[in-house]
């Protein structure tokens, strides 16, 4: 029987976090004017409140679902989402305040629509590292790491946008690109963690796809995949959209970013099609690389200035990804890195990111500043002429883009690693069930690390299942 | 054979409940001043159609696969529930407009978006009752019932709003206590209508869960339920703001809706590893606790001016909500009350909805009124000075909130006694099968009573599940 | 082993249309001065951005997964419909562009909200036509379709509304009806390509409708057919008001769509009833006849002024899809025409938008002119007195009215005709395996034409399953 410690310790960490949350919120939060009595004005309508909505319904039914290809794994991913999502806003919106000036002055922060969008925006990195643990964490160990990375995530945000005033509109580098490589390093050092029915019940992405796509056609995991997917699609307009100004900053992110995401999806098709040798589509790309053109025009989104150039990202993001799915993921298993990335993360938001990165150099490179006229000093604010008496020019600012790529990148794994070295010790609970195919030991590993049950359930029922299994492939062999 | 009244009286019913709407709105309703012709502002960027269209998905998409969990049922609560949305709110629409007094005046009244709103929100109670009933009832019984509760419950909304200048601004106690108590009234009552297989193929919340939730972690009945349990969650605040006015109100009830969701769902996750034995998770914990944050804010999203309150309001809801799930729900079945929740409701829209009232009381006497400057007559329009002449301090106020909760209470337990009793009687039709599990008596209860025919397969396919089942069982044992 | 060509042609193609896409776009395509910088104005709030989204959701969860009950082709039909509309709104966009007057300015054209809004809705037409077809056509004869039939659907759209001053505000003529007896032409066409697994795998709806529900009742087929039937109900409101102006005629569309929904919904429950033997419902009405109302409210939803005549026409066209249903669809089948149509498109899209058409004759005779005040014009730009000199009275207008039922219907059928033609032709790829159910021939199908693999694999499984079917129809006979 393991120890009350064992078996109690998540709760209790969420008992001690949201009981420190409330303190805290009591001791610093209050209403801003807008959301204040007396207020006259129709604020409504100029509110990010229809904003904030399709962003939420991305962190909590897309990426939910988009992790629902995990066939006995659906219900737990689909929760530990909204755990997350549900325990990282709050988290976030108390170190957005913390770093806010107004703390600085008053030692309290304020709380509006706009709050609630932004951390909503934070949730995303987390969701994105879970992406590529899901399967092998537990519970507990996912609280943990959404502590630390959220912290880390908002730290490093303010740091490229406010203090070095670089140009990452839609938050592709701090939001995509930095929760894709967290959570690439925690798995590197977490890969001593057993990974639960590696006997093939949860799919890496990637590893014997094809075989696991008519398995999956058979049942409707691959359908919830793709309600994640779409609404995904159809909001990141909205997400690229969500942090920009002034407004026609916004109504062109909206613009490219629908752009950018068709040319993807076209190209993703053509190249699923392209890479299997009898000209079949693969699932996983069209799961993920359709999504890929969002990312990959999000730092810059606010900054293009012609639709063609929009579409031509666009399909580039689609080759990197669907390239990614194909020749970098196995790498990433067989090399001597041996990071496993469940569902393909790195090739979703991490390729996508860092080309959005290089893109914002590029523009900034390829655009004349005198083409945004007023505008030009809230897509770059350190330009010179600007009121934050700046003296950038393009060239300069060129490097302060490849500079935020690179404090990305760095962060993002030195932390990753960091965090995974803390996941492994023993007090943080994890499952290291030597034999987790046995039905007693894995039910034990259960019992003692407080897994979501169907994982417990699957795992006793894995050897039955795998003889079907292994009947269903000598019929399916010929693929 | 069944006569041709018992096979067609649920069609021709609403041929003539439709017929008679037609006649209705043709008599009195007609179209305000902003749909009418000539009207030059653009008003649509003022109207409230965005909150429609969130409540919208809530009511059809949300609360129809909220019940989806329901293995053989699912397609039948998703089209009784769209079913019940159309029916209803064309009733809804009518009645709200014989209540107004532009009716007394004029024998007309007008549709407007805030109409339709209003008639989508009139919807939810009727939705939960539902929950509380499905798979015992017939469409036929649910549509009265649902003409009924309709009527009784905006006649009691108007009562509690318009006459008694109560605070009840996300509609928790008029809508989601009214709509829990009078379904569970109901289900007293009809308790002698039996329960579709009680076999096990309905799951029954909180009756060996654990033991369904092993099974439905196989197939993805409980995919679709957080499908529903996702959607309301994210909606809620739009929810929870539509019939908030003025504009600050609105944003203070969106900003503490969200706030009591965030914490009522970490406390949830708490809550549901705190009370299992291994510190596992139980699937109906997060699909519907997750939410009473929600529910129990509802009543005071508006008059709250502290974001830590409603964190507070958040985390006691989930308390209540899975302390309802683990402990109270089991006495109502046993106890002599013998009340069969199926959806639990009472854990969800019941005791959150009385704690929303209390918490209505405790706010108007914490809070000194002059917080609220002018906005004080708007949630509480009969405050000593206000535009009505009231004379309230306090106080009175709080007497008069707590005359709420009683009301509602006792209005919608007598109603739904009232309702349940109708139903029982053998004019509307029901299913009143003794020994369903038998094929053929289930098939011609089916014939006779226009079940849903996955219903009635199902009674067909019972034994040979049931044996399945039982395999399954003695496998499953362990736990 | 298949020619590179015909192993090749599907990526081929798309990668050539997209290469020209971003030609075009990079020769003719700009922003306006809304996206342009220095643009002070908050014109965010003035956008069609809601409504927008609200459309994007319906074409791509909407109609991806309301074709989602084909039990094997679930994800096949899903991500086509993705393709479709990423691939058919840069083409619409092109089009749309070159027909503006700007283009034969200026030779270029602006892309705003507006644009991106309208390319979405000329995905519709595309995604009916899909619907009658899919199943039996490969990716690449759906990319060739979709190509064509937008080119003509845009100009038929342009015809009627710019150059006829037609009203039809939903776009339910140009849209709706054309994509139905567009997609029923190409069928009757190309009836020769085999359908893949006619024996049953693919249920074509009112063909042994019902034994094929107790079936999808098992499986979550039909669930996932409801989020599709869900999303499109809930938005229908936003996809007639999207193209309407002014103010007003944009919020009477949003009322009388959804008046027209409910009562639509009531009837279709009355009736799926009463055309059963028993009094059971049958999901494929409720899946389908229940949207009717929202198609044939469509031309005429910014015209009518009193809501009950919405409701009855509502009603009207549930009486009309429940029919084609049960009556014509087989007659369709079985006739000289023999045109299968999958999904059932005809009595969803096909008669309804005629029926809207015969509503916008007869509301254009029964109204008088002078109710619309100003509006007028903006409904009916070429009645006398307004801006265009037009020198229309009501009776020309209906005869207008009349004329554009028929070109809509004309062009449609032909050029449907003429695309079939151009799909039969060996060189667009196809499945002409003439014994399909044998496993070898059907995977070789695969292997030739590209098919989504899930399709290959189910060919293979077929026999087996076949067996089993066999074994469970024969429990079901009593049905």
């Amino acid at each position: 029987m393991p120890s009350l410690f064992q078996r109690r310790q998540f709760p209790a960490a969420l008992c001690i976090f949201q009981i420190a949350f409330i303190l805290l919120f009591s001791l610093c939060a209050h209403f801003n004017e807008h959301a204040l009595p007396d207020n006259k004005s129709k604020v409504y309508v100029n509110t990010d409140y229809p904003l904030f909505q399709d962003i939420h319904v991305m962190s909590l039914v897309g990426f939910g679902f988009l992790m629902a290809f995990l066939k006995r794994y659906g219900f737990a991913a689909v929760s530990m989402n909204l755990l997350l999502c549900a325990f990282v806003s709050q988290w976030a919106m108390l170190i957005r305040g913390f770093l806010s000036t107004e703390f600085r002055e008053s030692w309290s922060f304020t709380i509006s629509i706009e709050e609630i969008m932004t951390a909503d925006l934070s949730c995303t990195p987390i969701l994105i590292s879970m992406g590529a643990l899901i399967g092998r964490f537990t519970p507990m160990q996912f609280v943990v790491m959404g502590f630390i990375e959220t912290a880390v995530c908002t730290v490093i945000e303010y740091l490229i946008i406010t203090v070095l005033h670089c140009n990452d509109g839609g938050r592709s580098l701090v939001t995509h690109a930095f929760g894709a490589y967290f959570g690439l390093a925690v798995a590197r050092t977490a890969r001593k963690v057993r990974m639960i029915s590696k006997r093939g019940t949860i799919r890496v992405v990637g590893e014997d796809a094809f075989d696991d796509n008519s398995e999956d056609g058979i049942d409707h995991s691959e359908l919830f995949s793709m309600i994640g997917t779409l609404f995904l699609w159809i909001f990141f307009p909205s997400f690229n959209a969500a942090a920009q100004e002034p407004e026609d900053a916004r109504i062109r992110a909206v613009i490219n970013t629908y752009l950018a995401m068709t040319s993807c999806t076209v190209i993703t098709f053509m190249l699923t099609s392209l890479t299997d040798r009898h000209g079949r589509f693969n699932m996983i790309h069209i799961q993920s690389s359709t999504l890929a053109g969002g990312v990959a025009i999000g730092s810059v989104a606010n900054a293009i200035l012609q639709p063609w150039h929009s579409l031509l990202i666009g399909g580039v993001a689609a080759i990197i990804s669907v390239f990614g799915h194909t020749h970098i993921q196995p790498c990433l298993r067989k090399s001597f890195l041996s990071v496993t990335d469940t569902c393909g993360v790195h090739n979703l938001h991490g390729l996508p990111g860092i080309l959005s990165g290089v893109c914002s150099i590029i523009i900034v490179l390829v655009y004349d500043p005198s083409y945004y006229g007023d505008s030009l000093h809230q897509i770059y604010p350190y330009f010179a002429g600007g009121e934050k008496q700046g003296d950038r020019d393009k060239y300069d600012q060129a490097l302060y883009q490849a500079l935020a790529i690179i404090i990305v990148f760095v962060s993002a794994t030195v932390s990753g690693l960091f965090t995974g070295f803390i996941l492994r010790c023993g007090c943080v609970n994890q499952m290291n069930d030597p034999t987790g195919a046995h039905a007693e030991n894995a039910e034990r590993a259960g019992f003692y690390y407080g897994l979501p049950q169907e994982v417990l359930w699957r795992s006793m029922e894995m050897q039955r299942e795998m003889q079907m299994r292994y009947r269903d492939h000598e019929s399916n062999e010929i693929y």
